[in-house]
Protein backbone atom coordinates (compact mmCIF):
# COMPACT_ATOMS: atom_id res chain seq x y z
CA UNK A 1 0.00 0.00 0.00
CA UNK A 2 3.18 2.35 -0.73
CA UNK A 3 1.52 4.29 -3.06
CA UNK A 4 -2.05 4.59 -1.63
CA UNK A 5 -1.32 7.89 0.10
CA UNK A 6 -2.15 11.76 -0.03
CA UNK A 7 0.70 13.83 -0.65
CA UNK A 8 1.18 17.47 -0.09
CA UNK A 9 2.46 18.68 -3.82
CA UNK A 10 6.21 17.51 -2.98
CA UNK A 11 6.24 14.72 -5.09
CA UNK A 12 9.34 13.41 -6.17
CA UNK A 13 8.43 13.58 -9.79
CA UNK A 14 7.66 17.10 -11.71
CA UNK A 15 4.32 16.84 -13.86
CA UNK A 16 4.91 19.11 -16.74
CA UNK A 17 2.54 20.93 -19.03
CA UNK A 18 2.10 18.13 -21.76
CA UNK A 19 4.64 17.52 -24.37
CA UNK A 20 4.52 14.80 -27.51
CA UNK A 21 7.66 13.02 -26.77
CA UNK A 22 6.89 12.67 -22.87
CA UNK A 23 6.01 8.98 -21.68
CA UNK A 24 3.11 10.36 -19.93
CA UNK A 25 -0.37 12.80 -20.32
CA UNK A 26 -3.04 13.75 -18.38
CA UNK A 27 -6.96 13.68 -18.18
CA UNK A 28 -8.17 17.59 -17.82
CA UNK A 29 -11.55 17.49 -15.48
CA UNK A 30 -13.30 15.11 -13.53
CA UNK A 31 -15.43 12.80 -15.38
CA UNK A 32 -12.58 11.76 -17.91
CA UNK A 33 -10.59 11.17 -15.12
CA UNK A 34 -12.88 8.83 -13.76
CA UNK A 35 -13.23 7.12 -17.12
CA UNK A 36 -9.33 6.80 -17.37
CA UNK A 37 -9.23 5.46 -13.42
CA UNK A 38 -12.35 2.53 -13.96
CA UNK A 39 -10.46 1.23 -17.41
CA UNK A 40 -7.19 1.67 -16.99
CA UNK A 41 -6.25 1.75 -13.28
CA UNK A 42 -2.72 0.46 -13.48
CA UNK A 43 -1.51 3.11 -16.33
CA UNK A 44 -2.46 5.84 -13.63
CA UNK A 45 0.27 7.87 -11.95
CA UNK A 46 -1.48 9.74 -9.57
CA UNK A 47 -4.58 12.05 -10.02
CA UNK A 48 -4.17 15.75 -9.19
CA UNK A 49 -7.29 17.56 -7.05
CA UNK A 50 -7.95 21.08 -6.34
CA UNK A 51 -9.04 21.94 -2.90
CA UNK A 52 -11.76 23.25 -3.81
CA UNK A 53 -13.22 20.39 -5.42
CA UNK A 54 -16.86 19.62 -4.10
CA UNK A 55 -16.85 15.70 -4.43
CA UNK A 56 -13.71 14.70 -2.80
CA UNK A 57 -15.22 11.72 -1.03
CA UNK A 58 -15.95 10.04 -4.29
CA UNK A 59 -12.85 10.78 -5.66
CA UNK A 60 -10.40 9.55 -2.52
CA UNK A 61 -12.46 6.31 -2.43
CA UNK A 62 -11.99 5.20 -6.19
CA UNK A 63 -8.20 6.36 -5.98
CA UNK A 64 -8.02 4.48 -2.70
CA UNK A 65 -9.75 0.95 -3.93
CA UNK A 66 -7.08 1.57 -6.68
CA UNK A 67 -3.74 2.36 -5.19
CA UNK A 68 -3.14 5.38 -6.86
CA UNK A 69 -2.05 8.81 -5.13
CA UNK A 70 -4.13 11.95 -4.88
CA UNK A 71 -2.21 15.41 -4.94
CA UNK A 72 -3.90 18.40 -3.80
CA UNK A 73 -1.96 20.99 -6.15
CA UNK A 74 -3.97 23.87 -7.62
CA UNK A 75 -1.07 25.50 -9.17
CA UNK A 76 -0.64 22.27 -11.17
CA UNK A 77 -3.60 21.78 -12.22
CA UNK A 78 -4.11 25.68 -13.17
CA UNK A 79 -0.99 25.16 -15.01
CA UNK A 80 -2.20 22.10 -17.14
CA UNK A 81 -5.28 23.13 -18.10
CA UNK A 82 -5.82 25.78 -20.19
CA UNK A 83 -10.00 26.45 -19.38
CA UNK A 84 -11.50 27.31 -16.08
CA UNK A 85 -13.36 25.07 -13.96
CA UNK A 86 -10.68 22.55 -14.32
CA UNK A 87 -10.64 21.07 -10.78
CA UNK A 88 -8.87 17.42 -11.25
CA UNK A 89 -5.93 15.74 -13.51
CA UNK A 90 -5.63 12.38 -13.51
CA UNK A 91 -1.65 11.40 -14.91
CA UNK A 92 -1.11 8.55 -16.89
CA UNK A 93 1.39 6.60 -18.34
CA UNK A 94 1.47 6.68 -22.11
CA UNK A 95 0.42 2.60 -23.08
CA UNK A 96 0.67 0.62 -26.21
CA UNK A 97 -2.20 -1.31 -27.69
CA UNK A 98 -3.25 -3.81 -30.30
CA UNK A 99 -6.11 -4.25 -32.86
CA UNK A 100 -7.59 -7.36 -32.82
CA UNK A 101 -7.40 -9.26 -36.07
CA UNK A 102 -11.30 -10.31 -35.79
CA UNK A 103 -13.21 -7.37 -35.00
CA UNK A 104 -14.10 -4.10 -36.97
CA UNK A 105 -11.73 -1.23 -37.31
CA UNK A 106 -12.12 2.41 -38.05
CA UNK A 107 -8.81 3.49 -40.10
CA UNK A 108 -8.21 7.09 -39.96
CA UNK A 109 -5.54 8.27 -42.58
CA UNK A 110 -3.67 11.13 -41.21
CA UNK A 111 -6.24 12.92 -38.92
CA UNK A 112 -5.22 16.43 -38.26
CA UNK A 113 -7.39 17.75 -35.83
CA UNK A 114 -7.21 16.67 -32.07
CA UNK A 115 -10.66 17.76 -31.24
CA UNK A 116 -12.32 15.67 -34.06
CA UNK A 117 -10.27 12.47 -33.31
CA UNK A 118 -11.63 12.45 -29.37
CA UNK A 119 -15.04 13.08 -31.07
CA UNK A 120 -14.12 10.28 -33.71
CA UNK A 121 -13.39 7.96 -30.49
CA UNK A 122 -15.91 8.60 -28.75
CA UNK A 123 -18.73 7.96 -31.55
CA UNK A 124 -16.76 4.77 -32.33
CA UNK A 125 -16.94 3.73 -29.03
CA UNK A 126 -20.38 4.84 -28.99
CA UNK A 127 -21.38 1.95 -31.98
CA UNK A 128 -19.22 -0.92 -30.59
CA UNK A 129 -15.75 -0.39 -32.44
CA UNK A 130 -13.26 -0.74 -29.76
CA UNK A 131 -10.74 -0.70 -32.62
CA UNK A 132 -9.10 2.19 -34.08
CA UNK A 133 -5.90 2.69 -36.72
CA UNK A 134 -4.46 5.60 -37.39
CA UNK A 135 -2.09 5.85 -40.12
CA UNK A 136 0.53 8.58 -39.91
CA UNK A 137 1.02 11.53 -39.78
CA UNK A 138 -1.63 12.14 -37.58
CA UNK A 139 -3.33 14.23 -34.80
CA UNK A 140 -1.30 13.04 -31.32
CA UNK A 141 -3.45 10.59 -29.38
CA UNK A 142 -2.39 11.25 -26.65
CA UNK A 143 -2.95 15.24 -26.50
CA UNK A 144 -5.01 16.19 -23.61
CA UNK A 145 -6.85 17.79 -26.31
CA UNK A 146 -8.08 14.40 -27.92
CA UNK A 147 -8.10 12.55 -24.26
CA UNK A 148 -10.46 15.66 -23.38
CA UNK A 149 -12.84 15.74 -26.24
CA UNK A 150 -13.20 11.70 -26.75
CA UNK A 151 -14.57 12.01 -22.67
CA UNK A 152 -12.48 9.08 -21.72
CA UNK A 153 -13.83 7.05 -24.56
CA UNK A 154 -9.87 6.64 -25.40
CA UNK A 155 -9.25 4.85 -22.31
CA UNK A 156 -12.09 1.95 -23.62
CA UNK A 157 -10.64 1.15 -26.84
CA UNK A 158 -7.53 -0.39 -28.52
CA UNK A 159 -5.35 2.00 -30.99
CA UNK A 160 -2.37 1.44 -33.17
CA UNK A 161 -0.89 3.75 -34.66
CA UNK A 162 0.93 2.86 -38.83
CA UNK A 163 3.44 3.98 -40.83
CA UNK A 164 1.58 3.75 -43.87
CA UNK A 165 -1.90 2.37 -44.94
CA UNK A 166 -0.11 -0.43 -46.74
CA UNK A 167 1.54 -1.58 -43.30
CA UNK A 168 -2.19 -1.59 -41.84
CA UNK A 169 -3.26 -3.48 -44.73
CA UNK A 170 -0.89 -6.38 -44.91
CA UNK A 171 -1.52 -6.89 -41.15
CA UNK A 172 -5.41 -7.35 -41.56
CA UNK A 173 -6.18 -8.58 -44.34
CA UNK A 174 -9.09 -10.16 -43.40
CA UNK A 175 -10.65 -7.38 -43.25
CA UNK A 176 -13.37 -6.44 -45.68
CA UNK A 177 -12.12 -2.56 -46.80
CA UNK A 178 -14.42 0.12 -47.53
CA UNK A 179 -12.97 3.82 -48.44
CA UNK A 180 -15.39 6.64 -47.40
CA UNK A 181 -14.61 9.31 -50.95
CA UNK A 182 -16.18 12.09 -52.71
CA UNK A 183 -16.14 9.94 -55.71
CA UNK A 184 -16.98 6.75 -54.44
CA UNK A 185 -18.56 4.49 -56.82
CA UNK A 186 -20.90 3.29 -54.59
CA UNK A 187 -23.70 5.45 -52.93
CA UNK A 188 -24.39 4.49 -49.01
CA UNK A 189 -28.06 3.97 -48.97
CA UNK A 190 -29.57 2.38 -46.26
CA UNK A 191 -32.06 -0.44 -48.42
CA UNK A 192 -28.44 -1.83 -50.02
CA UNK A 193 -25.78 -1.20 -47.17
CA UNK A 194 -23.35 -4.09 -47.74
CA UNK A 195 -23.52 -6.86 -45.32
CA UNK A 196 -20.58 -7.86 -43.61
CA UNK A 197 -19.32 -8.51 -40.06
CA UNK A 198 -15.44 -7.68 -40.64
CA UNK A 199 -14.78 -4.40 -41.90
CA UNK A 200 -12.79 -1.87 -41.91
CA UNK A 201 -14.41 1.62 -42.64
CA UNK A 202 -11.63 3.97 -43.72
CA UNK A 203 -11.65 7.86 -43.57
CA UNK A 204 -8.95 10.79 -45.51
CA UNK A 205 -8.02 13.99 -43.58
CA UNK A 206 -10.25 16.70 -43.01
CA UNK A 207 -9.06 19.10 -45.55
CA UNK A 208 -7.94 16.58 -48.38
CA UNK A 209 -10.01 13.37 -47.63
CA UNK A 210 -8.47 10.04 -49.52
CA UNK A 211 -6.77 10.26 -52.48
CA UNK A 212 -7.37 8.45 -55.50
CA UNK A 213 -5.64 5.70 -55.11
CA UNK A 214 -7.88 4.62 -52.27
CA UNK A 215 -10.50 4.21 -54.92
CA UNK A 216 -8.55 0.31 -55.78
CA UNK A 217 -8.69 -0.10 -52.23
CA UNK A 218 -11.77 -2.45 -51.49
CA UNK A 219 -14.84 -0.62 -52.04
CA UNK A 220 -15.07 2.84 -52.07
CA UNK A 221 -18.51 4.47 -50.75
CA UNK A 222 -20.27 8.08 -50.89
CA UNK A 223 -22.35 9.35 -48.37
CA UNK A 224 -25.25 11.38 -50.44
CA UNK A 225 -25.07 14.87 -49.75
CA UNK A 226 -26.12 18.37 -51.04
CA UNK A 227 -23.72 20.03 -53.53
CA UNK A 228 -24.58 23.06 -51.10
CA UNK A 229 -22.22 21.32 -49.41
CA UNK A 230 -18.21 21.45 -50.03
CA UNK A 231 -18.10 17.99 -48.00
CA UNK A 232 -19.48 16.34 -44.73
CA UNK A 233 -17.56 17.68 -41.41
CA UNK A 234 -15.36 14.34 -41.11
CA UNK A 235 -16.49 13.67 -37.68
CA UNK A 236 -20.12 13.41 -39.35
CA UNK A 237 -18.96 11.34 -42.09
CA UNK A 238 -17.20 8.78 -39.48
CA UNK A 239 -20.91 8.42 -37.51
CA UNK A 240 -22.80 8.01 -40.35
CA UNK A 241 -20.72 5.16 -41.46
CA UNK A 242 -20.08 3.36 -37.86
CA UNK A 243 -24.02 4.07 -37.52
CA UNK A 244 -24.83 2.23 -40.53
CA UNK A 245 -22.02 -0.60 -40.82
CA UNK A 246 -23.50 -1.58 -36.83
CA UNK A 247 -27.32 -1.22 -37.69
CA UNK A 248 -27.00 -3.63 -40.72
CA UNK A 249 -30.18 -5.45 -41.20
CA UNK A 250 -30.20 -9.15 -40.49
CA UNK B 1 -22.28 52.31 -59.45
CA UNK B 2 -21.15 54.35 -56.81
CA UNK B 3 -20.48 50.96 -54.21
CA UNK B 4 -18.11 49.44 -56.36
CA UNK B 5 -15.45 51.27 -55.28
CA UNK B 6 -11.95 49.97 -53.57
CA UNK B 7 -11.06 51.79 -50.50
CA UNK B 8 -8.12 52.26 -48.45
CA UNK B 9 -9.47 51.76 -45.37
CA UNK B 10 -10.56 55.59 -44.13
CA UNK B 11 -14.63 54.14 -44.70
CA UNK B 12 -17.31 55.99 -43.00
CA UNK B 13 -18.35 53.64 -40.75
CA UNK B 14 -16.14 51.97 -38.18
CA UNK B 15 -16.28 48.13 -38.14
CA UNK B 16 -15.48 46.52 -34.54
CA UNK B 17 -14.87 43.26 -33.09
CA UNK B 18 -17.70 41.32 -33.02
CA UNK B 19 -20.80 42.18 -30.49
CA UNK B 20 -24.29 39.74 -29.93
CA UNK B 21 -26.49 43.35 -29.94
CA UNK B 22 -25.08 44.81 -33.37
CA UNK B 23 -26.66 45.03 -36.13
CA UNK B 24 -23.95 43.24 -37.86
CA UNK B 25 -21.75 40.24 -38.39
CA UNK B 26 -18.79 38.93 -40.71
CA UNK B 27 -17.13 36.01 -42.34
CA UNK B 28 -13.06 35.59 -41.35
CA UNK B 29 -11.77 33.40 -44.47
CA UNK B 30 -12.11 33.28 -48.04
CA UNK B 31 -14.03 30.12 -48.28
CA UNK B 32 -17.56 31.79 -45.95
CA UNK B 33 -16.74 34.96 -47.28
CA UNK B 34 -17.28 33.68 -51.02
CA UNK B 35 -20.14 31.67 -49.94
CA UNK B 36 -21.71 34.85 -48.34
CA UNK B 37 -21.50 36.70 -51.63
CA UNK B 38 -22.64 34.02 -53.81
CA UNK B 39 -25.61 33.04 -51.02
CA UNK B 40 -26.84 36.86 -49.92
CA UNK B 41 -25.21 39.22 -52.18
CA UNK B 42 -27.49 42.18 -51.18
CA UNK B 43 -26.82 41.75 -47.38
CA UNK B 44 -22.85 42.18 -47.40
CA UNK B 45 -22.00 45.32 -46.60
CA UNK B 46 -18.24 45.87 -47.63
CA UNK B 47 -15.44 42.77 -48.00
CA UNK B 48 -12.00 43.02 -46.40
CA UNK B 49 -8.62 42.07 -47.59
CA UNK B 50 -5.03 41.62 -46.48
CA UNK B 51 -2.71 43.28 -49.04
CA UNK B 52 -0.61 39.83 -48.90
CA UNK B 53 -3.78 37.63 -49.91
CA UNK B 54 -2.93 35.58 -52.90
CA UNK B 55 -6.33 35.21 -55.14
CA UNK B 56 -7.14 39.14 -55.60
CA UNK B 57 -8.41 38.96 -58.80
CA UNK B 58 -11.11 36.34 -58.45
CA UNK B 59 -12.12 38.26 -55.24
CA UNK B 60 -11.93 41.76 -57.11
CA UNK B 61 -14.21 40.51 -60.19
CA UNK B 62 -16.57 39.16 -57.79
CA UNK B 63 -17.03 41.70 -55.42
CA UNK B 64 -17.63 43.94 -58.84
CA UNK B 65 -20.32 41.89 -60.22
CA UNK B 66 -22.43 41.99 -56.99
CA UNK B 67 -21.32 45.74 -56.25
CA UNK B 68 -19.53 45.45 -52.90
CA UNK B 69 -16.88 47.17 -51.80
CA UNK B 70 -13.43 45.71 -51.19
CA UNK B 71 -11.56 47.41 -48.39
CA UNK B 72 -7.58 46.77 -48.19
CA UNK B 73 -7.16 46.43 -44.26
CA UNK B 74 -4.55 44.53 -42.82
CA UNK B 75 -4.37 45.82 -39.42
CA UNK B 76 -9.10 45.36 -39.28
CA UNK B 77 -8.63 41.86 -40.65
CA UNK B 78 -5.84 41.13 -37.94
CA UNK B 79 -7.94 42.48 -35.33
CA UNK B 80 -11.24 40.77 -35.90
CA UNK B 81 -9.55 37.62 -36.12
CA UNK B 82 -8.22 36.16 -33.43
CA UNK B 83 -6.59 33.07 -35.74
CA UNK B 84 -3.57 33.66 -37.91
CA UNK B 85 -3.71 33.11 -41.71
CA UNK B 86 -6.83 35.11 -41.93
CA UNK B 87 -6.83 37.34 -45.20
CA UNK B 88 -10.02 37.92 -46.42
CA UNK B 89 -13.39 39.36 -43.81
CA UNK B 90 -16.83 39.87 -45.19
CA UNK B 91 -18.97 42.47 -43.15
CA UNK B 92 -22.86 41.77 -43.75
CA UNK B 93 -26.44 42.65 -41.91
CA UNK B 94 -27.44 40.49 -40.05
CA UNK B 95 -31.09 39.27 -41.37
CA UNK B 96 -34.41 37.71 -40.97
CA UNK B 97 -35.86 34.46 -42.80
CA UNK B 98 -38.55 32.41 -42.02
CA UNK B 99 -38.93 28.85 -41.92
CA UNK B 100 -40.80 26.88 -44.95
CA UNK B 101 -44.09 25.24 -43.41
CA UNK B 102 -44.00 22.15 -46.62
CA UNK B 103 -40.16 21.58 -45.74
CA UNK B 104 -38.44 19.48 -43.45
CA UNK B 105 -37.23 20.92 -39.92
CA UNK B 106 -34.42 20.71 -37.79
CA UNK B 107 -35.60 22.04 -34.31
CA UNK B 108 -32.19 22.38 -31.95
CA UNK B 109 -33.34 23.45 -28.05
CA UNK B 110 -30.93 25.02 -26.55
CA UNK B 111 -27.75 24.57 -28.23
CA UNK B 112 -25.04 25.79 -26.21
CA UNK B 113 -22.30 25.84 -28.31
CA UNK B 114 -21.39 28.20 -31.57
CA UNK B 115 -18.52 25.79 -33.04
CA UNK B 116 -21.52 22.57 -32.69
CA UNK B 117 -24.24 25.35 -33.96
CA UNK B 118 -22.14 25.94 -37.09
CA UNK B 119 -21.24 22.12 -38.17
CA UNK B 120 -25.03 21.12 -37.64
CA UNK B 121 -25.73 24.09 -39.78
CA UNK B 122 -23.04 22.02 -42.56
CA UNK B 123 -24.26 19.14 -42.02
CA UNK B 124 -28.12 19.99 -42.17
CA UNK B 125 -27.58 21.57 -45.71
CA UNK B 126 -25.26 18.76 -46.71
CA UNK B 127 -28.49 16.45 -46.09
CA UNK B 128 -31.04 19.03 -47.88
CA UNK B 129 -32.52 20.20 -45.03
CA UNK B 130 -32.64 23.88 -45.19
CA UNK B 131 -34.96 25.23 -42.50
CA UNK B 132 -33.43 25.33 -38.61
CA UNK B 133 -35.37 26.66 -35.69
CA UNK B 134 -33.86 27.26 -32.87
CA UNK B 135 -35.15 27.75 -29.52
CA UNK B 136 -33.76 30.05 -27.13
CA UNK B 137 -31.75 30.73 -25.26
CA UNK B 138 -29.15 29.21 -27.80
CA UNK B 139 -26.02 30.19 -28.65
CA UNK B 140 -25.48 33.06 -31.55
CA UNK B 141 -26.30 31.91 -35.23
CA UNK B 142 -24.56 34.83 -36.01
CA UNK B 143 -21.29 34.74 -34.17
CA UNK B 144 -18.20 34.80 -36.30
CA UNK B 145 -17.42 31.36 -34.85
CA UNK B 146 -20.54 29.98 -35.88
CA UNK B 147 -20.63 30.97 -39.59
CA UNK B 148 -16.84 29.91 -39.83
CA UNK B 149 -17.78 26.22 -38.58
CA UNK B 150 -21.10 26.42 -40.75
CA UNK B 151 -18.76 26.45 -43.47
CA UNK B 152 -20.96 29.38 -44.97
CA UNK B 153 -23.72 26.92 -44.97
CA UNK B 154 -25.56 29.35 -42.87
CA UNK B 155 -26.02 31.54 -45.55
CA UNK B 156 -28.08 29.17 -47.84
CA UNK B 157 -30.65 27.97 -45.15
CA UNK B 158 -33.81 29.85 -43.60
CA UNK B 159 -33.68 30.14 -39.83
CA UNK B 160 -35.54 31.47 -37.08
CA UNK B 161 -35.35 31.98 -33.22
CA UNK B 162 -38.15 30.97 -31.25
CA UNK B 163 -38.57 32.04 -27.34
CA UNK B 164 -40.48 28.37 -26.21
CA UNK B 165 -41.05 24.92 -28.21
CA UNK B 166 -44.58 25.53 -27.79
CA UNK B 167 -44.32 28.42 -30.18
CA UNK B 168 -42.95 26.55 -32.77
CA UNK B 169 -45.13 24.05 -32.47
CA UNK B 170 -48.12 26.37 -32.68
CA UNK B 171 -46.62 27.87 -35.96
CA UNK B 172 -45.88 24.40 -37.87
CA UNK B 173 -49.17 21.81 -36.70
CA UNK B 174 -48.64 20.12 -39.62
CA UNK B 175 -45.36 18.48 -39.04
CA UNK B 176 -44.36 15.54 -38.11
CA UNK B 177 -42.11 15.86 -34.88
CA UNK B 178 -39.20 12.98 -33.64
CA UNK B 179 -37.25 14.08 -30.79
CA UNK B 180 -34.44 12.12 -30.49
CA UNK B 181 -33.50 11.17 -26.61
CA UNK B 182 -31.23 8.53 -24.73
CA UNK B 183 -34.49 7.53 -23.35
CA UNK B 184 -36.48 7.48 -26.58
CA UNK B 185 -39.32 4.79 -26.78
CA UNK B 186 -38.30 3.90 -30.52
CA UNK B 187 -34.57 2.91 -31.19
CA UNK B 188 -33.66 4.46 -35.14
CA UNK B 189 -33.18 1.13 -37.17
CA UNK B 190 -32.33 1.37 -40.68
CA UNK B 191 -34.98 -0.99 -41.15
CA UNK B 192 -38.06 0.48 -39.54
CA UNK B 193 -37.22 3.88 -39.84
CA UNK B 194 -40.45 5.66 -40.03
CA UNK B 195 -41.60 6.96 -43.62
CA UNK B 196 -42.42 10.70 -43.61
CA UNK B 197 -41.91 13.55 -45.70
CA UNK B 198 -42.79 16.75 -43.76
CA UNK B 199 -40.79 16.17 -40.55
CA UNK B 200 -39.35 18.21 -37.49
CA UNK B 201 -36.38 16.52 -36.05
CA UNK B 202 -35.73 17.88 -32.73
CA UNK B 203 -32.77 17.90 -30.66
CA UNK B 204 -31.78 19.34 -26.82
CA UNK B 205 -28.79 21.07 -25.77
CA UNK B 206 -25.04 19.10 -25.86
CA UNK B 207 -25.33 18.71 -21.94
CA UNK B 208 -28.82 17.88 -20.89
CA UNK B 209 -30.57 17.06 -23.95
CA UNK B 210 -34.34 17.10 -23.98
CA UNK B 211 -36.46 16.86 -20.91
CA UNK B 212 -39.07 13.95 -20.17
CA UNK B 213 -41.75 16.50 -21.26
CA UNK B 214 -40.56 15.61 -24.76
CA UNK B 215 -41.76 12.37 -24.23
CA UNK B 216 -44.99 13.21 -24.77
CA UNK B 217 -44.79 15.61 -28.04
CA UNK B 218 -44.37 13.38 -31.31
CA UNK B 219 -42.67 10.20 -31.65
CA UNK B 220 -39.37 9.92 -29.10
CA UNK B 221 -36.08 8.18 -30.55
CA UNK B 222 -33.36 6.73 -29.59
CA UNK B 223 -30.38 6.01 -31.10
CA UNK B 224 -28.74 2.60 -30.49
CA UNK B 225 -25.28 3.39 -28.83
CA UNK B 226 -23.21 1.35 -26.31
CA UNK B 227 -23.65 1.72 -22.64
CA UNK B 228 -19.85 3.10 -22.89
CA UNK B 229 -20.22 5.87 -23.58
CA UNK B 230 -22.27 9.01 -21.51
CA UNK B 231 -23.82 9.91 -25.17
CA UNK B 232 -22.91 10.29 -28.78
CA UNK B 233 -22.04 14.14 -29.57
CA UNK B 234 -24.87 16.12 -30.46
CA UNK B 235 -23.57 16.83 -33.81
CA UNK B 236 -23.11 13.08 -34.58
CA UNK B 237 -26.80 12.61 -33.63
CA UNK B 238 -28.62 15.56 -35.85
CA UNK B 239 -25.92 14.02 -38.48
CA UNK B 240 -27.21 10.61 -38.35
CA UNK B 241 -30.94 11.41 -37.64
CA UNK B 242 -30.17 14.20 -40.81
CA UNK B 243 -29.07 11.06 -42.90
CA UNK B 244 -31.83 8.52 -42.22
CA UNK B 245 -34.88 10.94 -42.67
CA UNK B 246 -33.61 12.11 -46.16
CA UNK B 247 -32.91 8.79 -47.15
CA UNK B 248 -35.63 6.85 -46.39
CA UNK B 249 -36.38 3.78 -48.47
CA UNK B 250 -39.15 4.19 -51.34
Amino acid sequence: MANNRITDGSSEQQIKPYKKDADYSYTLGAFPTYELIKARPNQVRKVLVDTSFTDQEKLKKICDENNIPLEYNNKLIAKLSDKENCYVAGVFNKYNCELRSDKPHIVLVNPSNMGNLGTILRTAVGFGIYDIAIILPGADIYNPKTVRSSMGALFKLNFCQYQSFTEYQQQFSQHEIFTFMLNGENTLTLKDCPKVELFSLVFGNEATGLDNSFLKVGTSIFIPQSPDVDSLNLTIAVGIGAYVFTNQPK
